[in-house]
């Protein structure tokens, strides 16, 4: 497996074409996996925005409050405002903002960006990342480059371990896990484990050499990767019934 | 950045030399990384044992009875036994076992395996897999294959995703995560993004190419990657004072 950076790609606008701009700096194949960062996916889809366009409710302010009182740092209710309209579901809420964003994405500020936003205050997440990566793959297909999965990706923490890890958001011609059911170890026993997160893995690796910041590349090409003989699941995000993190999360909020 | 599973390695038997192993099949150069699956580690040190091993006390048979009780499923009592002897807290105790092992790492059944064991019942993980992943750096070393990172892997279930991924549970040469503070982004504002866990993203790199089962390869060479010039943290596992979700988890028992 063999991983490349597509280098050049020029600052993103609203309205660019990623497949065509990915298409003319990387030599793909039938085959090849490209992870595209969230953030150029939202410059080209317009999802900069800028926090007055946020009039602030009562429960932003609350909230904000609540976040100033707690952790002693300044809070723009605006931006627990933007917060809150791109959650389905607010699982804590202090010291920091965790969501559950409309597309079932679980991460801190509704994957927020307050960097990497030229001439806008926030950056907010592709709002179906999934039609994003089908979008940017079918941009491929029209230009003759068939059969490459698409892979929109960001990094978020976790529960458990420190620091941060790629991700991804939505993905097209790929399912997100494989499913190694039935397989049988070298012992002929039944394997444990079951279901591998393909696409968060591939998000991963793809972490690897993005880099982040002005040297960064957010385009990956990954060669020599093949899904294999298994069954797939687009089953990524938990529900509230299929986690009891979140179910403990959920009374430990309303105990509060 | 590219990953090459080591083929060919026979079944580890305890007493093993696996930096030996490795080195007669990998053409392994100065800053590769090696991943290696923690069950040929554990096979290396003897890690595997047997269910009439564990005498059940009292906590044990309580836990497999609620168990049984929840899940309608049969469970051995003396594989609680085990859960418990290799771990330092219990975090969920139904429908599963969720746990913190004595090195620090969270998963479920303090990561023992039920497949995978040759004429044995059950696999544990390593003891101090950083211990592990230094022994094979040196044992590699020895043999004159100097600048070798070694982070010894497993795969594990997550909070808000479905699916296991691959995760380092010990490293050697390499610090756990790499810190991007102070660096820039394009338009010269601070990253948000700070620390990256690279050991984390690299396991799960190399669960991609390794695969689980009969076929499997437990080893693989990472080349062309580079730490750069960061600093770096050794930690990986947030303690309880250090993650919301823990002590979330802990009330929610506590509670139930």
């Amino acid at each position: 497996m063999e991983l490349t950076p597509v280098t050049d790609l020029p600052e993103i606008r609203p309205g660019d074409d990623i497949a065509a701009l990915v298409a003319d700096r990387a030599d793909l194949e039938a085959g090849d996996v490209l992870t595209v960062a969230s953030t150029i996916v939202s410059k080209a889809e317009g999802r900069m925005a800028n926090l007055e366009e946020y009039p602030v409710s009562g429960r932003a302010r609350e909230i904000a409050d609540r976040l100033e009182g707690i952790t002693g740092e300044e809070k723009d209710p605006r931006f627990a405002q933007a917060v809150l309209e791109e959650s389905m579901e607010l699982l804590i809420d202090a010291p920091f903002l965790l969501t559950e964003t409309r597309f079932g994405h679980i991460s801190v500020n509704a994957g927020i960006d307050r960097s990497n936003v030229p001439d806008h205050d926030i950056l907010l997440l592709p709002k179906k990342p999934t039609e994003s990566a089908e979008r940017i793959r079918s941009g491929l297909a029209a230009r003759g480059i068939e059969d490459v999965a698409v892979i929109v990706t960001d990094t978020c923490g976790r529960p458990f371990r420190h620091g941060q890890r790629g991700v991804a958001l939505g993905w097209a011609g790929i399912p997100a896990s494989r499913d190694w059911r039935g397989e049988l170890d070298r012992d002929g026993h039944e394997l444990g484990v079951t279901v591998q997160s393909v696409v968060d893995e591939l998000a991963s690796a793809a972490n690897l050499v993005t880099g982040e910041g002005a040297g960064g590349t957010p385009a990956v090409v990954v060669r020599d990767w093949a899904f294999g003989d298994h069954a797939g699941s687009d089953e990524l995000f938990r529900s509230v019934e299929d986690d009891l993190v979140r179910q403990a999360l959920r009374e430990w909020s309303i105990d509060d």
